[in-house]
């Protein structure tokens, strides 16, 4: 097959693509869209996302533009075939835990990332607010793994791949913490010693320095 | 069959759903859930959304409990037959478009809610910063929907039926305005002359205010 494209950039948005494509194991090709010099919005990089966030995948062979990392994981699934559960009722699970991490897990954390970090003052009222919905996401997640050994059922699949990239920046970035979450601790463990998952990582190999969330 | 069970309160993300159970023309019974005075988080809703957030759709006959209004409006298309194209090329931009509404239009518009209503001190960064953000998302919309007559294609769908109770919302409670968007105004007012967007609206009936978001 013609190698998948990938835009990305060196964030959790653009991990869980990266990731994804390395558990799949699908051949592709890999353009790095700085952000951090504002080439999302580009006008050829506008075109395949309206958006302008990375990630995004061109699939030649079948004519497809796919943004949005949670579209992009589901589409990837089904062109593979891999970490995607072949029943009605399990899929829908997964599909509610993928908008679960699109919709609360992703934001959070990267408003979080926003006022803790980028903005011009710090502002305690926004930090602890965005913190303590951080750290409520952690403990949904924390119950969910305790009743199963992952987010969307007992096999590993494509809600976890969503999660994990941001819990890891939490961790590493943010000063979030696993103490009080034991069984999201000892999922982010597994999950983080897959080796896709280590390589999905270095996608793409950083050209300067460690770069800013999208 | 048996009449979906709907879990909701006066809000955008409550109307997603009303609206479309409207648009499909199943039968459902209402179950309010007065998120104003803690109702989210009684061990019975708990127990249908660990995330404490509505709508939640039970379906009897097929002993599904989907929450997240995203992956509601996917299921709900899937068992009705309505609202979603048949190829899969067509249904990958759905997807596409019904995160890009999870993931920016409903988190950046909440947030603007809560820092320009209800928090305790108006911050001039933090509201201009959410603003500016949601006019982008208006532009962005407003582009996709220069090219085509609705947001994910041609035709009418649930990335419409996801998005148009936000906008609704922008406009009428948070001072957002649609004369620089000229196509984001002309889909506004032809989806909010459908008789289904109308009826949703009014779902569940207002017990004694006009309500809080969730």
């Amino acid at each position: 097959m013609t190698p998948l494209q990938l835009y990305t950039y060196q964030t959790p948005n653009g991990h869980k693509a990266s990731i994804m494509l390395e558990e799949i194991g699908l051949p592709y090709d890999v353009h790095i869209v700085d952000i951090e010099n504002g080439k999302q919005t580009a006008p050829e990089f506008l075109a395949l996302n309206p958006n302008n966030k990375i990630p995004v995948i061109v699939d030649p062979d079948r004519d497809r533009t796919v943004f949005e990392s949670g579209a992009i994981l589901h589409y990837l699934a089904e062109r593979s075939g891999v970490l995607l559960p072949g029943s009605d009722a399990e899929r829908i699970q997964v599909l509610s835990w993928t908008l679960f991490q699109a919709a609360h897990v992703g934001p959070t954390l990267g408003q979080l990332w926003n006022y803790k970090i980028f903005a011009p003052e710090r502002i305690p009222y926004v930090i602890d607010r965005f913190a303590a919905e951080a750290n409520r996401i952690f403990r949904v997640l924390d119950g969910q793994l305790k009743r199963q050994s992952h987010i969307a059922g007992e096999a590993y699949g494509i809600a976890d791949v969503m999660t994990w990239p941001w819990i890891h920046a939490g961790l590493n970035k943010l000063g979030l913490a696993l103490e009080l979450t034991p069984n999201l601790a000892r999922w982010y463990s597994a999950v983080g010693a897959r080796p896709a998952v280590q390589r999905g990582l270095l996608v793409p190999r950083l050209l300067r320095h460690e770069s800013a969330v999208a």
